[in-house]
């Protein structure tokens, strides 16, 4: 196995886990002071100032150790006995954003009376009839404040997550006449699910053809480009780039927080998700901004068939949840708070500053190298740090998933992905815990190999 | 045309019409007096008070009389020159239940926080790993508060509305190695939907194969028994009851509003939804009742490919509205307010006694006959009211549809339910005002023909 470049790793894999317990501990105390009602802010003062009165600064002091001591204690537990903690970054649950959201507090807390859209109805008069009219003004806002979306000449098209609208996309582009299905491409390494979400319902209308790189048939083809692309977070373009392709574009991960935002997409059509963006998965909420009039309108027939239109309470929420986002974006000079793409791009460059730092150490991995772009949203020059890394197990490490969940990581295997095993996808966007014992995990298997 | 049975038609309808609007005065003071905030309420009870002092009846009867003229001229000024307002109840919409919530005031308003319910994840140990615990919980509490399903042994699915637990179920219980599509079908008239639902994808896993009556295709089938059925009401059992037959019960409206409850459904997969029982269509929330453990594995699957799970918002929402209903069934006699299935029980079956007395009226049309059976959770003998009414047209109109639609009435006609055109579907779950309008339209449709 490979060995170490730096002597001194134990040493270092303290400083690194230290630092880290530092910040979660500096954080921790700042969720719980900025804690979310209104009422209970006003406790929490009266104990800040108690606090502040009886003990000043060694009482904080004295927390900040108990903090580091219990990550310590925490992260060793995991392996006390030679037992450790299984930890799951298979999925890409984006679970990292709850904080900003609970310090944010009640600014996108929603009420919903029980009387309240109770008709499958929302709007008769659009293309979309079961699209909240809130939710599509917030979408064209957010677009216009990030600049990641052009919305002029578009069609709104909600749908139950993204996933749903890629199948909605993929019915509205092919042919119920056509003697045989179209085949549905991405360029390797692809979203996992792409190939089952193509073929699971055995279609006569679409059919996976794999790799775009390698695609030579004749004819039309739908093309899924996502960018930047799970799992390994590069820009993409067209692969394919013939006359007869019909793109989707997956933008699931064009957010300030992940690459710099060079310029508003202006495609076809283009899909998004609350998932991703802002972190609530649950909501089940994406949007499609589609420029084809019929195109738009199959896609509404879809979700009319599968779903008869998307919960008007998650709509609702995400609403609220947009606005407080564009709202914090527009105020972030004047209000002195954060906003939240700030706020995201900073937890980001943390934790991939710190797992670079891991990888770098040793020679066991290899993470993917991105240049930095001209990011308009921010106003300068960014590095990208997407929402999965791309891991690669150098040497003769063939299966990179078997040898990760030898060590009790669970990541998703490159072979998902129509790419090498020696390559696994791990989620970034977990909660600092999990990411936590993942670093020093990762430190522990390269001292250990 | 068919003559009318009664001498004395304008006469009666203009005492049908004047006894709806009193009904409706009536519970327009009702909703006014008990609305919902309790800061509201206090204030209008003190108006209320002021009311009575300074009037007492001839205030509420100037009142009364004032509803009654308004109504009148609502439905007057919708037929001026000639004019008509066009009746839509082509959907079945059940905006009825709107007015028994806002009575219920903030009893069902639910308050999610921003940070709430981000991730995809609910319960990983559970098969339906999207299925919230408090959503489970209070199905399981309402099914044996009202008595209509057994839910010892099954396995919950909760799906996007009922709709996507067909599919789910569809694709649950067919073979990916077959070397054809199983054969889906449904006895006549079925859910105008089922025909599309299987075939929109073209699937090679199941296809729509018609009138459940007619078939007599070997080998495996999926058949859809709706209980009570959608379009006419009727009780249902299954139809080919062959030994390879593979059943999906349908009880959106085995709920006591529609129909008498006999005994538990006890089947190997039921489905629900809260869009019929409670009328929180907009929700999209249904659930299924699985036996099989491997057919919840698929079914769960299918879910997970299609919209990556389940709105939380909505399963949370959901879990309060249901836990309301079963209070209110617990607590009727304790806190002498009407349980909300005797509530909707009285509006159902004041919606049946008018609709017959109209349509007995004239000769124009006819409607199913029921009989009255014991129902379990009333505890007396009931006759089912139906959510829609199954409209015939008789003599000469061969297109019953078309007929209504000259008359600004938009039904959905037999044809797409796989029965003849002098039939429609009419929804009954629509608001008061255009329920009246309804009545007075088939009064005036009698008159002129």
């Amino acid at each position: 196995m490979a060995k170490l470049a730096v002597p001194s790793m134990f040493s270092m894999r303290h400083f690194l886990v230290l630092s880290l317990a530092l910040n979660v501990s500096l954080i921790l105390r700042t969720t719980y002071y900025e804690s979310e009602e209104g009422s209970k802010r006003f406790c929490l003062k009266k104990k800040m100032m108690a606090d502040a009165d009886s003990e000043r600064e060694g009482h904080f002091i004295h927390k900040a150790r108990l903090a580091i001591s219990t990550t310590f204690s925490l992260v060793n537990s995991t392996r006390s006995g030679g037992k450790e903690r299984v930890i799951n970054l298979d999925h890409g649950d984006p679970t990292m954003y709850e904080r900003f959201w609970r310090l944010r507090g009640d600014k996108t807390t929603i009420i919903i009376p029980g009387w309240q859209s109770m008709s499958y109805l929302s709007d008769t008069s659009n293309i979309c009839w079961f699209l909240e009219a809130e939710f599509a003004k917030e979408v064209v806002r957010l677009h216009k404040v990030v600049g990641n979306a052009v919305t002029e000449g578009r069609h709104i098209v909600v749908g139950t997550g993204s996933s749903q609208l890629i199948l909605a996309a993929l019915y509205a582009l092919s042919s119920p006449d056509a003697h045989e299905p179209i085949s549905v491409v991405s360029a390797a390494p692809y979203y996992s699910s792409y190939p089952s979400m193509a073929d699971y319902q055995k279609s006569g209308l679409y059919k996976w053809a794999g790799d775009a790189e390698s695609f030579d048939k004749e004819g039309p083809y739908i093309e899924l480009v996502t960018s930047p692309n799970n799992p390994d977070g590069f820009r993409r373009r067209s692969m394919v780039n013939r006359s007869q392709g019909l793109l989707i574009h997956d933008l699931a991960y064009y957010w300030p927080q992940y690459t710099p935002i060079s310029s508003p997409s202006d495609h076809d059509l283009t899909l998004f998700t609350v998932s991703k963006s802002t972190g609530h998965a649950g909501m089940r909420i994406g949007w499609a901004l589609v420029k084809d009039k019929e195109v738009a309108k199959k896609m509404t027939k879809f979700i009319e068939l599968n779903t008869i239109g998307v919960s008007k309470d998650s709509q609702l929420r995400a609403a609220k949840v947009l606005k407080a986002v564009s709202d914090s974006c527009e105020q972030e000079n004047s209000k002195n708070e954060e906003s939240f793409f700030k706020y995201s791009y900073k937890l980001m460059a943390q934790r991939w500053k710190q797992l670079r730092e891991v990888v770098e150490a040793g020679e066991l991995f290899t993470l993917p190298q991105f240049s930095p772009a001209f990011c308009t949203f921010f106003g300068q020059e960014m590095d990208p740090q997407p929402a999965f890394m791309w891991l690669k197990c150098e040497g003769d490490i063939e299966d990179c998933e078997s040898f990760l969940r030898g060590h009790k990581v669970l990541t998703r295997s490159g072979k998902h992905f129509g790419a090498s095993p020696k390559y696994v996808r791990i989620s970034m966007l977990d909660t600092d815990e999990t990411f936590i014992q993942l670093i020093d995990r990762l430190l522990a298997i390269q001292e250990r190999e």
